[in-house]
């Protein structure tokens, strides 16, 4: 049986981005989802994406392959736990693969893209953690500043004509 | 990005327990996913299973509460990530509903049943922890024992005639 922890409110567990994008969920999904378009809008410069492998489906691997400036690699495996196509994706690096542990369970990604109907999208991404003291590393790690970014990269990418 | 943590080895961070036993996997699968079956046999004396409460699907949430000898309740909230009808089923206890992160990722258990074809069926559990230190706990709260013993009472369920 787990060793009881003092619980610790989800809502200060959890990041929450939401914008409102000119373009359709399917648009938003497709750039999460297809490797080619992930690699272009996903990491803030001078960060870049090299590579991503994506298999969206529950139970699917994902992993993201980020560089830094000096030309590291970083491995970003993780596990999706629920998608449903143009509508929610949820993920997590909990699980390295289908139902591997991973050496730290970090957080669980859930992306919803809902439909306003006028050609928007309420874009939204809550990144929940497993203690506040990961949301908060989360936060000086610059997640506001780094999700803003890839954000509006992300933005420029599915508006455009 | 999640902090690097030294690579702990899977097989150092999971137990297991392996039994043949005499009766078919379909009874196998459903003294786990019955709750009336389930309570009758998954704790061993003098803990008692109370109640239990299973939603036996990926996403779906599994409650067992279990009894101390002095009549203190203990909830273990859990979900499935994988259910593979009388074949297999894996659950965790890192969210206490779909995808919600608990406060303690303790483990995540993989269940199989494989039919034997001889009227038995090789029942195998593989719980695999988070951390080396999880592990360790998990053996020193008498994991051999109590899963031991709790899988001696679903042997004499599932057999009796």
């Amino acid at each position: 049986m787990p060793i009881a922890t003092p619980d610790e409110p989800l809502t200060e567990r959890q990041l929450v981005l939401t914008r409102v994008i000119r373009a359709s969920p399917d648009k938003l999904f497709r750039a999460w989802t297809d490797p080619t378009l992930l690699v272009e809008w996903f990491t803030p410069a001078p960060w870049k994406t090299v590579r991503a492998e994506v298999d969206p489906r529950p139970g699917g691997s994902v992993c993201v392959v980020m560089q830094s400036p000096e030309g590291r690699e970083f491995l970003n495996p993780g596990v999706y736990l629920e998608v449903v196509e143009n509508k929610k994706l949820v993920f997590t690096d909990a699980f390295v693969k289908a139902w591997e542990p991973s050496n730290k369970p970090f957080m669980v990604g859930t992306l919803t893209f809902d439909d306003l109907g006028d050609g928007t999208t309420r874009y939204s991404a809550r990144l929940q953690h497993w203690s506040v003291a990961d949301r908060k590393a989360h936060e000086e790690m610059g997640f506001h500043q780094g999700w803003g970014k890839a954000t509006d990269q992300l933005e420029a990418l599915v508006t455009r004509p």
